[in-house]
């Protein structure tokens, strides 16, 4: 590494674990730039509340520039990567120069995938983006204003019928929240709707939901979505997706509204890697999170397969990705030889997952919580894990707000109209 | 009209006039049908914070159906008026069954007029709607990231120059909201930035800003501009707008981002009522609002000529297009015959504009402010009117913690990402 020092450390992402390991390299002597597409860093466990219009995009993104102004030996790049030159140390932008790097982190994340049927996507849209989350939000509303306007006819049916595919723990967080919203929220506004007019299912391949979780705390979130009113059909796996709707198994279910929250399939960009890739199109990477033969270039979370204690691949969660940033920009600015270090271990902290107001599962080691003590048990750690004072606050005001009124605070239509207008 | 009874009041348009015409019916026996295009009424005196990022959509918007909840007689359309029938007193919409009216108020608002120059809208986007705030956020959010790249360069000087045509509330209120954001807010986040880099330019037809205020508040507000490092020209006409920049007078000026705040224009829907409009698409009401001959159907706010005491036309102000609603309800609730109605009587209340922070100025009658004291009238004013106790807490606590930090709240860019994605 010693002649490349005086280029900076790349990282290439700024979700959860290249914000991590951007900040574990503050006070080094080591210059890092940061490559983002988009100019935030984005809380995405909170994603689905945007869809369903109770918390704002501003309410859970900062501005990467905002986050690192007082860390003086960051520079931020609002870019794109092309492709990755190992041998040379070099990366490709989509605007400007290439830029060489000392050390690579690659922490590019994941998208949707649609197990091979990318045409689906245009009939069941996934949630990993804001602008996913908008559309997911305009549809919905929209389906209420039409379902208004159409009302008695086959069509109000299937407008009112949100299908959610897969569920892991986005999906169940998003089918509670429709839920809340369309047979709860809702239906105040709309003279024509009563609380069960608004249909929600949710399907899972296997054949059980939460399949992270153990099994009584995922048989007990079951309960908890059915008796908020979604139809959870397990062990069907989806055949076809249209825009009438979607075939589960051998049933064809109308509905103007599928929702993706199946499969997550690496970066494309590490395909230019030229090293294996598991079949979620993860990087194999060694224990220490690099490449083999390649000590300075690290892959770390949704993007890679790195094998936990008992051989499965570590799960995509925020707290993976930190973890791992930590630790290889400790390798960085430790400059730790590869036969020096000692493998990545993921301390696992717990999970959670709410399924509406006051209702959650939440797994702590040998803990196992449900109810409402797993529900404030979530607020408070997401809360507690958003970042700043200023949305701190925010969240917690709406839904504070939400709890009180039923009233979610960002009804708003106005992405489709931009549509109409480009 | 007693053979109509039955028949709904429609109201066409959810801004201040139809909200307050609306909301004066509560209590009333007549039904009454709000149709807008949109789901939401927005808090337009602040879009220009959403525009310059201090702001997020969801603090000045709220779903017109929420606003309703309680008031049992309103029904809410989301649709479009397409065609007026004033003798068979119905209105045809763009989706479903046309409506037949009893009475009828027309509040469609105002949108931007280029002076006979349409091509001038998509290089010089002007601000009336969400979708608008957005995109010159966007815009602007996207130069700093432009001009950080290509530093140095003369793209780099015209990628931060933006030039406001238009020396109205609007026009002063954005020029100083881009002069805090660009020239203080930004700086730390951009190492290449300097206070003076970004240059704004508030271009103005006539010989003062802000000509609807005396004299002297004209000019304090413009040496305050100066102070902020706006460059304010006087009696400059556009002559020319396009991609490179804009021909005020005789003079071209380079500029990535020219905004429209100069001209409005009434909702192209009146011109088929077959009635007089004025020089700016605007009806010729009677002084009941009312137009000749027709005394059930009123045109209140952006879109009526109203003449004032003076003999001018009452200016486009909220304050107007409320009280305007207020006096229409009265009529029509209390079934007013055209004979015996008093001439609908503006109460000027005063008229306020900000600069920046601590810094604005108003007239109340014959007093004139500036300075912080017209500053926290005008922040005291805009809580107060905005609607509902969750907005308020929203933006005076985004107010305040801008007014701490200087970081602007709303510094996302999702809005060209979906552009691509389309």
């Amino acid at each position: 590494m010693e002649q490349h020092r005086r280029d900076p450390v790349v990282v290439v992402g700024g979700g959860f674990g290249g914000l991590a390991a951007a900040r574990a390299l503050q006070g080094t002597l080591r210059d890092v730039v940061l490559i983002d597409r988009v100019n935030h860093h984005l809380f995405q466990p909170l994603l689905y509340q945007v869809a369903t219009a109770a918390l704002s995009p501003g309410d859970i993104a900062w501005p990467l520039r905002t986050l690192f102004r007082s860390q003086r030996n960051v520079r931020i790049l609002l870019n794109e990567v092309m492709a990755i030159h190992r041998a040379a140390r070099r990366i490709d932008l989509r605007d400007g120069d290439p830029i060489s790097y000392s050390a690579l982190i690659l922490a590019p994340g994941a998208c949707h995938s649609y197990f091979g049927h990318a045409a689906w996507e245009a009939d069941a849209p996934g949630l990993k983006t804001l602008p996913d989350a908008l559309e997911i939000r305009e549809r919905m509303l929209m389906a209420f204003e039409k379902a208004e306007r159409v009302k008695g006819t086959p069509d109000a049916l299937d407008e009112l019928t949100f299908v959610i595919v897969g569920g892991g723990p986005t999906g169940v967080e998003l089918a509670g929240a429709l839920a809340e919203i369309g047979r709860k929220a809702m239906t105040p506004d709309f003279p024509v709707l009563r609380e069960t007019t608004c249909r929600i299912l949710l399907i899972e391949g296997g054949p059980r939901i939460l399949e992270a979780f153990p099994l009584a705390l995922s048989r007990r979130a079951q309960a908890s979505l059915e008796r908020l009113g979604v139809t959870v059909l397990l062990n069907r796996r989806v055949q076809d997706v249209n825009s009438k709707g979607v075939l589960a198994g051998e049933e064809f279910i109308r509905s103007a509204h599928v929702i993706w929250a199946a499969g997550n399939v690496a970066s494309p960009i590490l395909s230019s890697l030229g090293v294996p890739l598991d079949s979620s199109g993860r990087v194999m990477v060694e224990p220490d999170l690099s490449l083999r033969g390649d000590p300075w270039l690290f892959v770390i979370g949704d993007a890679a397969h790195c094998p936990s204690a008992e051989g499965k691949p570590l799960p995509g969660l925020a707290a993976v990705a930190m973890q791992e940033g930590r630790y290889v920009a400790g390798m960085i600015s430790r400059g730790v030889p590869p036969e020096r270090r000692a493998p990545f271990v993921y301390r696992d902290r717990g999970i959670l997952a709410t399924i509406g107001r006051a209702k959650a599962v939440a797994q702590f080691g040998p803990l196992s919580l449900s109810g409402i003590v797993a529900w404030l048990a979530w607020c408070f750690v997401h809360i507690f894990f958003l970042i700043g004072f200023r949305n701190r606050v925010r969240v917690m005001f709406e839904w504070i707000w939400y709890y009180l009124t039923f009233k979610p605070g960002a009804r708003l239509i106005y992405w489709k109209e931009r549509i109409k207008r480009t």
